[in-house]
């Protein structure tokens, strides 16, 4: 019983889930609590603790096999010190994360952000299992990423590598604001939240598409409309996966990845999102970049951040 | 007299540059003899022990200080194995570049293709000098680039990353053929061939401009002209500019560089491209992958050939 195991904790809003992981990025035993985010960063950290001392005694593990916990996070986090500067959906502030736990728990503990964790996950655990070199997008409310060097998150200068969401990519006239302040950022146009943009601009001007028909138009909604036909929903779908296919091209002859993975809620539409992101990859990449590379589904779902969170100690 | 050198060729189709460096990037001592290529590769093999023998001898420096010797080479590589598969300036083929030097010279060789290492150069004794993570793009006739990771070349999957000329990047209402068989490549708006080939065509579009009085123009009359006031010219700069830019924003967020250093023949322009590149990067970068993030002139000249090879050692 001298086999590692490597503890991760996806750090929510509501929930807090932990998990247990081999050297080999494969999940052995979950356990999840609520995050009772509002009675403070102290209660939560100590809850956290809780939880990963639970989900080892249920396991077959014993707690000197442990070799570290890390935890994905989302907000704005000082990487190195394990420290969260501000996260706005726990509300917490100023919270020396990576030394309480460490305190708390004595085994060497990481903080990443949650995006860079889901990618590392993928990587690790999940669709790049056995490939050094990936680069993962997460296509959910925002456009998430990270780039995976080396079985690593690289992190760059200021910590903003793998941003995916924020590649310059749409042309000045048809680009729109981002959330980040620039315009004709990937997100824009590849995430849920574009993809309903597109559609509800759709249906105001008039264009003749079963969309219209739909109170509260989803990501699902179109794709599921562009599966029974829908040219304009097929359109919508088309133009996000344009910009996906070109920025991978991009990417392709930046850093070279042997696989792109693509999870989050919208890359559950499958082949109708993905034959054309593959299409425009081939099409706009030098084939000297493309040989032997490959696009292919994220496979861990829901439990990619506990996986990278672990991943985060090797 | 123990301090360690390191021995840069720069292998041209005409000339056969070689320097020495100390550990921390400055060129110390250089030597050119001609390259024969025509006499094939046996003895252009020989030509460069030969050189680098000389250059050490007419140093201060002891054969004995040599930690080992660099080459960058034009062509198709298989660097790990240190391979010249082909070269095309060169008309060499199949040639095990690594094994017969290190007979030769009978101290470690590395070789890496010209583009990849005239960004190591500027990364290590240029531009980027302490500066560990850096994006290099070297403008001539077509457009090179090289991405620095902590101190060192990253290849990529295989071999692509830094081939920064392909980040297709020209919407597709714009895009031309590029040489590498796709469309929108960077290469084909902001190379010197592809400011000809904008001012060429606006001379033939009988648009109103002092370059239609310019039997051949070159890239540098583009620029005469702009500063000098044509409207046109400047357009063309701008353009040129404009892609880069926007080609660095997207740098910014995927791998996250803290330096931008361009080089080349292009490069030397000066303000009138430099300003505009940034202008255009502040503008499409998000904030916080801009903080600290400069983009700056290459420094080193012809000489960052030999200076990379030295450090390609390290």
């Amino acid at each position: 019983m001298s086999e590692k195991i490597y503890v991760g904790v996806d750090l929510g809003g509501t929930a807090i889930k932990v998990g247990i992981c081999d050297a080999e990025g494969n999940l052995k035993q979950t356990y999840e609590g609520p995050t009772k985010a509002e009675e403070g960063a102290e209660a939560g950290m100590e809850r956290i603790a809780q939880y990963v001392r639970t989900v080892v005694e249920q396991s077959p593990y014993q707690w000197e096999q442990v070799a570290g916990v890390g935890a994905g996070i989302a907000g704005f986090l000082d990487i190195p010190k394990g420290f969260i500067k501000f996260s706005n959906n726990l509300g917490w502030r100023n919270i020396h994360a990576k030394q309480i736990l460490e305190q708390k728990l004595g085994v060497p503990v990481q903080i990443n952000n949650d995006a860079n964790v889901a990618a590392l996950g993928e990587a690790w655990g999940g669709a790049g299992k056995g490939i050094p070199n990936c680069v993962a997008y997460t296509l959910g409310t925002g456009v998430g990423g990270g780039i995976i060097i080396g079985g690593r998150i690289y992190e760059g200068f200021g910590g903003m590598a793998g941003e995916l969401g924020h590649v310059s990519i749409v042309p000045d006239l048809e680009a729109i604001n981002c959330t980040c302040g620039q315009k004709g950022c990937l997100e824009t146009v590849s995430s849920a939240t574009g993809i309903v943009r597109m559609a509800k601009d759709a249906v105001e001007r008039g264009d003749r598409t079963s969309l219209a028909l739909i109170e509260n138009i989803t990501a699902k909604d179109v794709f599921d409309a562009g599966k029974a036909g829908d040219e304009v929903a097929l359109r919508i779908i088309n133009r996000a996966a344009y910009y996906l296919g070109r920025s991978m091209a991009s990417i392709a002859v930046v850093v070279n990845p042997q696989r792109f993975i693509v999870g989050g809620g919208v890359s559950k539409a499958g082949d109708i999102l993905f034959d054309p992101i593959r299409e425009i990859f081939k099409k706009y990449t030098p084939e000297h970049a493309q040989t032997g590379v490959d696009i292919v589904p994220a496979t861990l779902g829901n439990n990619a951040g506990i996986v990278g969170a672990a991943g985060l100690l090797l």
